[in-house]
């Protein structure tokens, strides 16, 4: 694509711009330009709707028979089977349940059940702290086992024969760099370890082929690109292979081959209904039963295409602001190495971050220095793009004046 | 109290009783007499508000921001506050977070990790089927630890010096029949063990009191007598001078110290904080956050009274149909020894309950034989009690002539 030299230009793309219906999809609040649905994806009518439908017409009206009535006992595996196609994977391969953090550990801890005599769990210094947080629990828990963190650049020396799983996060959540997903695989594989992935920060952003890496495992957020909803029930992928084999730690009695026979013994589900655990959060099911509706027909190849269109535009426009700006970037430079969201270090991040967000130009930081901008290809427009760094121009002049405000830390940042 | 003898009397006790008006904070379907509030509690008002507003006003509005403009971030704690009263708690020794299933598991992972010498747990055969499914599947994960399940029967004998954990459910999801949580807690605690309580069927209905029983820690779910919404998350409780001590397994982003400094190594944050986990799903909460409000100002003993009086009228009304109805009571007949539901055995009880339901008087059925019926004192009338026996009356006499329908059988029971 050539950049837009101009707003004019921009709306111009915007006209032609095959996806550019989507938008209206979206309830977005005016005047802001929102730059972080990499963190809190925005709300639906359809999210909307399904909740107002599920609170008043099954809940407050048919009860306890929604359960069968409205397929409620259901929704882990159906909106397992709606989010299969965006990871590349069966419909009965994926469900949805708990949260992320959950999911992880469920999956490795029934992954540990099966480690022979392998006893490390591999991931990478700097991932998403949920993902080592939650493995060391694990460690800690089951004598012998081992998390071992080394950096990206050490990762290639560190698949070995001790290591049964390995635990990595696609597209990094401070810097969006992204692992060439099938290459890590087969290279987990290689040296005899299972593969799980963490895809929060990829799905509904990256197209993903989990069965052409023959990916073992994987979990990731749906409130992020997937726009379910504010700590929205998170998905669990296991490679049909291997679901006959994988028990349950995390045995919980929805599980059950026959939960309503509440037998004192455990006897898992078949298929991905083993990893149901507790009743689902029906509502929050709901929230993201209509935002995944916004998926329907979406071509992921397209949807790449504007993501990146977007994150080029931008990048080249905060970088045409000149060295002056003080803002390095901190993604990689090589969009097939990226994700969906671009990160500039900035000494002064936080303030500059929170000057935006007063403005209407939402995006997050994350200490010490990263300003992040997710790119959201089914509501954002590249006029909002053009807006948003003129919006940075104009704080940057504007600070250059009258320096810096103080701005006082919040405790979500 | 003397049992009403007329559906006048009945109208008579509704108009008398002080807990009447609280019928009009729920939402109720015209034409049901609902009898299952002990399985999925009633919409309130409240709630379907907070969850409009929560997805239209913060969520679709406010977006990112609301995690602080609108305390999503703290959400866990604040929830776990508003029920500790009901627990006999203090508010920090409660939080709101996953569901019933993970947080015993939660609770017995991090248990087991100070369980010094010892290596079992105890639990008893029959208890709501999730307890013993999840303490197996950790007794299966951590080498050298057992579950050990007996008869409440042999409870008494089973209290031995290697058991570090007790797990019972106050009150038996099928019968209603109610354990002395302090001289439970007593005993395990002579035995040199931990208790940790069930309290998914007492909540909200029978007045506990945590604190004066010094009881080790609990678990609940708020979907129940708490009407928190299908699916809602549950509570869980640790006696305040053990929060120190227990290190989360479970060891989530969310819990950490100083989640947003996104370290590689996992500090616990102080008191209840720590198990949060997990992103907490907000709307759910909202839902849960509004139905607590129907409790607020209400005095718990009065609570139990109405509810005891509500079941004492219906066993009476159900056994003045005589030995020809089939129907045997299964619960207790002390109130004092029993929750908040009553179970009836019937030989064909499935069919029975369908056809109660297709009548309106919406209860449940757990097999083999029981019909259960709850009774939620702050939306139910005596004349609703003395109409759902009429219905009973009147189906079992259409089932003599006619004899029961064929049913068929529903995914969920």
């Amino acid at each position: 694509m050539n950049l837009p030299r101009s707003r004019e230009a921009c709306l111009q793309l915007d006209a032609a711009d095959p996806l550019a219906p989507q938008r209206e999809a979206f309830d977005l609040p005016a005047g802001i330009i929102y730059l972080d649905g990499n963190s809190l994806g925005a709300l639906t009518h359809a999210a909307a709707s399904r909740v107002q439908q599920t609170v008043a017409a099954q809940w407050g009206t048919d009860l306890i028979k929604s359960w069968n009535q409205h397929g409620w006992i259901d929704l882990p595996e159906r909106l397992g089977a709606r989010i299969a196609p965006l990871l590349g994977a069966a419909a009965d391969e994926v469900a949805v349940c708990d949260s992320t953090s959950v999911d992880l550990f469920k999956i490795a801890a029934a992954a540990a059940r099966l480690r022979g005599t392998r006893h490390r769990i591999l991931t990478e210094r700097g991932n998403f702290p949920t993902d080592p947080y939650i493995l060391q629990g694990l460690a800690e828990l089951v004598p012998g086992l081992e998390l071992r963190m080394v950096e990206r650049s050490e990762l290639e020396q560190a698949f070995d024969d001790t290591t049964f799983l390995v635990v990595l996060t696609h597209v990094h959540y401070r810097t969006a760099e992204m692992f060439d997903l099938a290459a890590v695989t087969a290279r987990a594989h290689a040296a005899g370890a299972r593969m799980l992935w963490d895809l929060s920060h990829s799905v509904g952003a990256v197209p993903l082929d989990l069965s052409a890496a023959r990916a073992d495992f994987a979990v990731g957020c749906t409130y992020k690109y997937l726009n379910g909803g504010p700590g929205s029930p998170a998905f669990m992928y296991v490679r049909r292979d291997l679901q006959p084999d994988l028990q349950p730690v995390l045995a919980g009695w929805l599980g059950h081959a026959r939960p309503f026979d509440f037998r004192d013994d455990y006897t898992p589900a078949n298929g991905m209904a083993r990893h149901r655990c507790g009743t689902p959060p029906v509502i929050a099911y709901a929230a993201l039963d209509g935002a995944l509706s916004v998926f329907d027909g979406i071509d992921l190849q397209a949807l790449r295409r504007k993501s990146l269109a977007l994150a080029e535009l931008f990048i080249a426009l905060v970088e045409q602001l000149g060295p002056d700006s003080g803002l390095t970037l901190a993604s990689p430079r090589d969009p097939a190495l990226r994700g969906s969201h671009v990160s500039f270090a900035h000494a002064d991040g936080y303030s500059l971050m929170q000057q935006l967000i007063e403005r209407g130009v939402i995006g997050d930081f994350r200490a010490p220095d990263l300003l992040r901008f997710g790119f959201t290809p089914l509501y954002l427009r590249y006029v909002d793009v053009w807006d948003a760094v003129a919006t940075l121009r104009d704080e940057l002049e504007r600070w250059r004046r009258e320096g810096p405000r103080r701005v006082e830390r919040l405790a979500v940042t």
